[in-house]
């Protein structure tokens, strides 16, 4: 039974775990979410205890205990099926999943451009400018390379063909930047027609599907890694 | 003979792979700063023909070609013996060093907190504030738990007495913090005696030391990741 250790009121960084966890079918226990396994508090005392971990999510199985959301993925891909069987193949994933990383660090610093110790409130037109730099140069960037990756795969998937965890990410991340910028999404999905098809794949997977219609999926928010804030939902001058 | 592509004047987030090469003894080729294998077209090149790499640094190892540092770093620690032996010790050391990934980010968004599209002048005074951030909250907190991990390790290690990759990567972040933020570093260091032993210690491993001292070891600069600029070389309030 893997113990996933993260934040019980968003889906943030511990989303794309989950939803690995969920699509291979594993038996997990969400413990910050459960209240019989000590709830929010069990969260602060794996931080206490566990001087290796700088920040959630963290991950138990057995007496192995990771943090990071990339260092997690590339540790339960082969337990999972979700990750090439072989090495090269496995670091490969890996680095898709670290751009990943860098982008959901972008995404949070568009409403913490200053600091995390500051309200959002507190550094508004900071975060406006980034956020129009960001909607501007950074997402289609971004976006395109996905889109590109996919033109050299197969099936809508962003390795060669073979379904993985870095699928599933990306469904997160698409998911989460809908919700976030639904004007800059609109206006550069056009042109990412396989990444619009790789996500809808993802959503029809039987176990996703399931997963996304229970309670056990969190609805996005404005304490999480994605919030949509009015004033930063900008449209892009160059499309 | 490994190929390390980057970009050729600067440190940046080449440095970690080029101190792991340089303390091995490894054959590389740093091939953007080698004008015979093409120089920093060779590093253009590598980005258009490899779609799956996003940004340097690129390691290529025969067939395999891998991009980011923690990732390039996973990869090379078993190779150049500077990695644990075991499966979940690498995954221990690799959330170590994404740690640093972060802190590095962290770094490079002091100077440029808007975006990387603009230059540092048209964003000085967003710099300014997240650099008081940045001083105030986020250098302790890494640096504690830097000490935090020392004092549960032997002998100035990361990693419980077995030098690695991950005690030349915080040699490389705190020779960078002291460049970027000496009088921060100055009013932090004295509660942090184990990061100061591991710093000396590694700049006087034999291989180390003759790097540091070669023409192979650029000098930080204002291009670089680690920058100095007088007006971000703020005091902490509360130290």
């Amino acid at each position: 039974m893997y113990e996933l250790y993260y934040w019980p009121g968003i889906q943030g960084r511990g989303e794309p775990v989950r939803l690995a966890l969920e699509d291979a079918g594993a038996e997990y226990l969400d413990v910050a979410r459960d209240k019989e396994h000590g709830g929010v508090s069990a969260l602060a005392r794996v931080l206490e205890s566990e001087p290796r971990v700088f920040a959630p999510p963290v991950l138990k199985d057995g007496p192995v205990v990771l943090s990071h959301v990339a260092n997690i993925l590339f540790y339960l891909g082969p337990r999972l099926g979700l990750s090439p069987a072989d090495e090269t193949g496995r670091h490969v994933a890996h680095s898709i999943q670290l751009t990943m990383t860098d982008i959901f660090a972008e995404v949070h610093d568009t409403h913490h451009p200053i600091g995390t110790a500051l309200y959002y409130e507190d550094q508004k037109a900071a975060a406006r400018e980034r956020t129009a730099q960001f909607v501007e140069h950074r997402l289609p960037k971004f976006m395109r390379w996905f889109e590109r990756l996919l033109a050299d795969g197969r099936n809508d998937c962003l390795l060669g063909g073979e379904h993985g965890y870095v699928d599933l990410s990306l469904f997160q991340l698409v998911s989460g930047l809908r919700y976030a910028f639904p004007k800059a999404m609109a206006a550069r999905e056009g042109e990412l027609p396989r990444m619009r098809a790789l996500v809808d794949r993802v959503a029809a997977r039987p176990r996703i599907r399931d997963y996304l219609a229970s309670p056990r999926r969190l609805p996005f928010n404005e304490h999480g890694l994605f919030r949509h804030y009015p004033e930063l939902d900008l449209v892009p001058e160059a499309t």
